[in-house]
């Protein structure tokens, strides 16, 4: 076998046998078949596709490209949760506390920042004395204990996906649907998932702009999930607008803790539950959509997704009185202010400018060694469909130095549309059809 | 700029413009541009091609990645030719003296066998003490005296073109157009030819195997010759057969001494003259192809390209007296013949067979490190068209030692198609349109 005949046979459109993909990427991790070689067929994979039984096996080929979390002994049921990526999506810290409240393990593997999306591990570390480079043991200790734990990939977890996204990263091959399927499934089988909730965003904040793109993304993951044994729910949606109040690391831990006393703000509880009601149907807990909604309500309000919540904080490392006592003062001392610039009603604030210049202010990063802020952030004081009068404050922001919020002031200024009219309430484009055993909708956020 | 950026925008086709190229192209032979970024391109290119414009940007660019040979003071007109590869093709050793003896100059920059084709600078070493690697000085000298010099590219020459080819060689994005006319046109632009006749091959021992395919790579060449000011004449030759009587190295400068002495085979001296004739007509010293023909063929009566094939071996280190009184005895020891297994009719000698297995015999190589064997090689006693009865001698074949005979030997008598009735003529396929100020047609070549 040689790379060279597998780049050209899927150039010419051929599916690849699990044989010629274990060859290619085995060999990769390796180092015995060349970068170049890799970045080549990943272009040809972007031309050409891969079929559901393809993806299913690239996506086994890189799972076995390195360890699998050992969860036995650990009573399930495993579920977790996915999102493609977003500007103040903080669902799964709500997420993975209300799962083991409702008697799910959720061992849920994260990332961190990059470009204008947020990063879970980011917001977590946040929180002081709070570890997310956990060893395997204590992932599964903590998994066990608390019903949830929180961590980075580790070295050991799926090598190839580490090497292979670095390097679609430069080659212009991440808008691949089944590479993108194939990375994001690989580490979830890895972490010792069961079922897996995938929360697919379109819009200006998203990675697919257009639904349309979403929807091809979500029926991949769910048609290469069932082919992998794996149930997989997915729901598309709207990430036009920053999800919630807030968005920065400690900021978006704060309006967690909001959500977890019962004070979430409405966009970002809707898409909340509709993640949890379908965790709830996945992990046996609920036997319809509309049941776990009601459940994972009821449980939110019962103040125990709270606890597990610090429960967690604690086992990781974390202060939890700490964490309360700082709630509204971490902040850091380069504040600035967004006063409306037109009136009548907010059209829209774009997530894709807030999250690039959240890169500005200090929430992100462009580069992975690029170092985060936990006290940077914006918070919306205005969002789509509320009415408003000129000089009336919109946003707050911190800024990790005086230049950044210099820079980043105007900017999200102009990520602020008004319009006469209130807006339209969004059309709802087609739902992704239903993939038994999947769960398969769509959620639309709207404001106000 | 970033490379990545420039990936991107030819992966949605968009044309690419020459300072893009030159950033990619430059970066890449100054090291800085990873080859991995420059195979990913390089499989965007093959899918979404390149506007003609384009093409002749990058052939500009990659020629300005390394010398232009300097032939000013040397009278011109400056004509080459070039083939894109065959079995058994000579026509460089006979229309170089040709060219020369009619008033022109031919500043021949050749390559070494790879795979299947055979290489003109390998049956040129095979000229006892004929030198292939001249200086530059040394070029500019016997192209000046002897009216064409034979070379290999030298290191200071497009060593874009080597890197990229190199690349292109392993990554499966050698079958590209545009490609494939940058690489060909960049290196006949930097050795300074002001025209260029190309024979483009198809079927089974060419590079293309369809001859739609051969038409697309011509006119690219022919437009993208316009567009950098250079003429260029195209023809389409038929390579399904191995051209003239013999394949080998020291076998084929033999038979080119053939044609220079009025005995070349049919089909060679068919090809030779439609390439002389063009070659004639663009250095202005024919008015039609019509016109070159004649004046071709007469000049090769006239005796006197042989006299300039003999003064340019001299000139480039070769004994000439002793590879005339090598004629018909260098040979290997190890030697076989195929004789015929059926009867009727020659209906066909595969020449991309005959072609691998030459690499068998030592007459080609499967990797540019592999040595060649002078005095290996193939005679072809029967064509397509001949009668035969079985049993009578078909080929002669010597090869480098006693393994690679037993080898090559059952797959060079399985090349061979025998029918009851003569084969029909090949139908010609439709005519390269015409490209002013270029001549391009279609030559098939038909034996018996």
């Amino acid at each position: 076998m040689r790379a060279v005949d597998i780049i050209r046979e899927k150039r010419s459109g051929k599916e690849l046998s699990k044989e010629e993909l274990a060859f290619l990427i085995n060999g990769y991790v390796a180092g015995e078949i060349p970068d170049y070689q890799v970045a080549a067929w990943a272009m040809a994979v972007f031309f050409q596709g891969m079929t559901p039984g393809e993806t299913a096996s690239l996506t086994e080929v890189m799972v076995r490209s390195g360890a699998v979390l050992d969860l036995s002994g650990i009573p399930g049921p495993f579920v977790d949760k996915h999102s493609t990526g977003g500007v103040g999506d903080k669902t799964s810290l709500i997420l993975a506390p209300l799962a083991a409240s409702l008697g799910m393990k959720d061992p849920m593997m994260s990332g961190r920042a990059l470009g204008h999306t947020g990063g879970t591990l980011d917001k977590l570390d946040s929180i002081p004395g709070y570890r997310t480079n956990l060893s395997a043991r204590e992932f599964r200790d903590i998994l066990r204990d608390t019903g949830f734990a929180m961590t980075g990939q580790t070295a050991d977890i799926v090598p190839a996906d580490r090497l292979l996204y670095a390097l679609r990263d430069v080659t212009g091959t991440v808008e691949s649907v089944p590479l993108i399927t194939a990375s994001i499934l690989s580490k979830k089988v890895a972490e010792g998932t069961e079922a897996l909730v995938l929360d697919v965003k379109y819009g200006s904040g998203a990675f697919m702009k257009e639904p349309a793109d979403a929807e091809k993304l979500a029926l991949s993951l769910t048609h290469t999930g069932a082919a992998l044994g794996i149930q997989v729910a997915a729901i598309l949606t709207d990430m036009n607008e920053p999800l919630g109040r807030t968005m920065g690391n400690f900021l978006e831990v704060e309006e967690c803790l909001d959500c977890l006393e019962g004070a979430g703000a409405a966009d970002l509880m809707e898409v909340t539950l509709a993640l949890g009601a379908r965790m709830a149907v996945l992990g046996g807990k609920a036997g319809s959509v509309d049941q776990g909604l009601a459940l994972c309500a009821a449980e939110l309000a019962s103040g125990r997704p709270r606890e597990r919540f610090l429960a967690n904080v604690a086992a990781q490392g974390g202060d939890a009185a700490r964490l309360l006592a700082l709630r509204g003062t971490y902040r850091s001392a380069f504040k600035g202010e967004v006063a409306a610039s037109g009136s009548g009603f907010i059209a829209g604030i774009d997530a894709g400018q807030v999250g690039h210049t959240g890169v500005i202010l200090g929430v992100g990063r462009n580069r992975a060694d690029d170092t985060v802020s936990p006290v940077a952030g914006v918070e919306f004081h205005k969002k789509r469909g509320d009415p408003v009068s000129p000089g009336e404050k919109i946003m707050t922001l911190w800024a990790r130095d005086a230049d950044s919020l210099a820079a980043a002031l105007p900017r999200l200024g102009k990520a602020v549309r008004y319009s006469p009219q209130p807006p339209a309430v969004s059309t709802q484009p087609p739902a992704v059809p239903a993939w038994p055993p999947v769960v398969s909708e769509r959620c639309n956020t709207l404001s106000g």
